[in-house]
């Protein structure tokens, strides 16, 4: 098969990312947002927010995390934050995932995308940080619009909103100092429980 | 008003694109894209199909074309690429609504996103040739393989097929050579008319 024709098989095979649904509301509370615009909404705070990150970053290499950070879950599913039990699976059925998906494209991009989301996962580079980052703040962002809609559903406690949002001021004080806000006036509405 | 707080709202508003409904079916025809899932899905075509540009493009410049490129549409609706009317009155409704929602930002990015997107429509630079250039690619993907499904509905003749994509070749040969190989399958299949 040629360079392009596997391509545009990838290219395709993505379009099933559109398809996998996240817990997380729209802003308007409307319906739950898919995996492929969480992915896009992110991509654009990489670049709109870029000046919060705590180290200087590399925003073409954090775009392309953050378009592509998710693309496992087109067989691994999506895995709710705060789901305990699916969490003890979730790096192993997302390591298959990456092998078949990744491995449908020519060898020099199959290895930078899935090196790119191994740096996603070890969170260790300054993107890695501030990609991770915002893919928690991404969600803190329209749970406040929805008036908490999705924590109340899942009775979501403040501690849980913390552990997960932790590592978050690795990635950028600015944001983190953000989220610590939007917790404490979202308990005071009782959309997070104590 | 600060800075950062400005930015959210610009990223807040930019949520309502998700739910601006497209023309053109997912890949295996389940239901139509909106317009979120499209502007993600081209700007991941922006890096893994850079190579097929015809001259050399910024990358990260052409992937937020396309991620911003359909921001006016939360104003001004989707206007289909077929609906002649409807693209009479089109420029002016994205005009004013560029104006609105770019400037709820901080002055240095309300000009750089706006300055983006009037590029990415003035179709010159390689960057704005080739974005245009996936703008039209990735439906003519998704509606090839869902066996043209939104082309049999809409009662698409080739002629029409061949005009809107007319430009492709300006920012890529390669894809429009793909294109037609593709507009040429589904002629023959009856997807389009003759």
């Amino acid at each position: 098969m040629d360079t392009l024709e596997r391509q545009i098989r990838f290219l395709l095979e993505l379009d099933k990312q559109k398809e996998i649904g996240r817990q997380t509301y729209l802003a308007d509370g409307s319906r739950k947002e898919g995996d492929a615009e969480h992915a896009w909404h992110m991509a654009i705070m990489a670049f709109v927010l870029a000046d919060y990150a705590n180290e200087k970053i590399d925003v073409l290499k954090t775009i392309k995390m953050a378009l592509l950070h998710d693309v496992v879950e087109i067989d691994a599913g999506d895995t709710y934050a705060y789901d305990t039990e699916g969490n003890k699976t979730k790096r192993e059925r997302e390591e298959r995932a990456a092998d078949r998906i990744y491995g449908m494209l020519p060898k020099a991009q199959q290895e930078e995308y899935r090196a790119l989301w191994e740096e996603f996962e070890a969170m260790e580079t300054p993107e890695a940080k501030f990609a991770n980052a915002l893919d928690r703040v991404q969600p803190m962002l329209l749970n406040d619009a929805s008036d908490g809609k999705s924590w109340r559903e899942h009775g979501i406690r403040k501690e849980q909103v913390l552990n997960r949002n932790g590592r978050t001021k690795e990635g950028s004080e600015a944001l983190w100092d953000y989220v610590l806000g939007l917790v404490e006036k979202n308990v005071k509405k009782g959309n997070i429980a104590e």
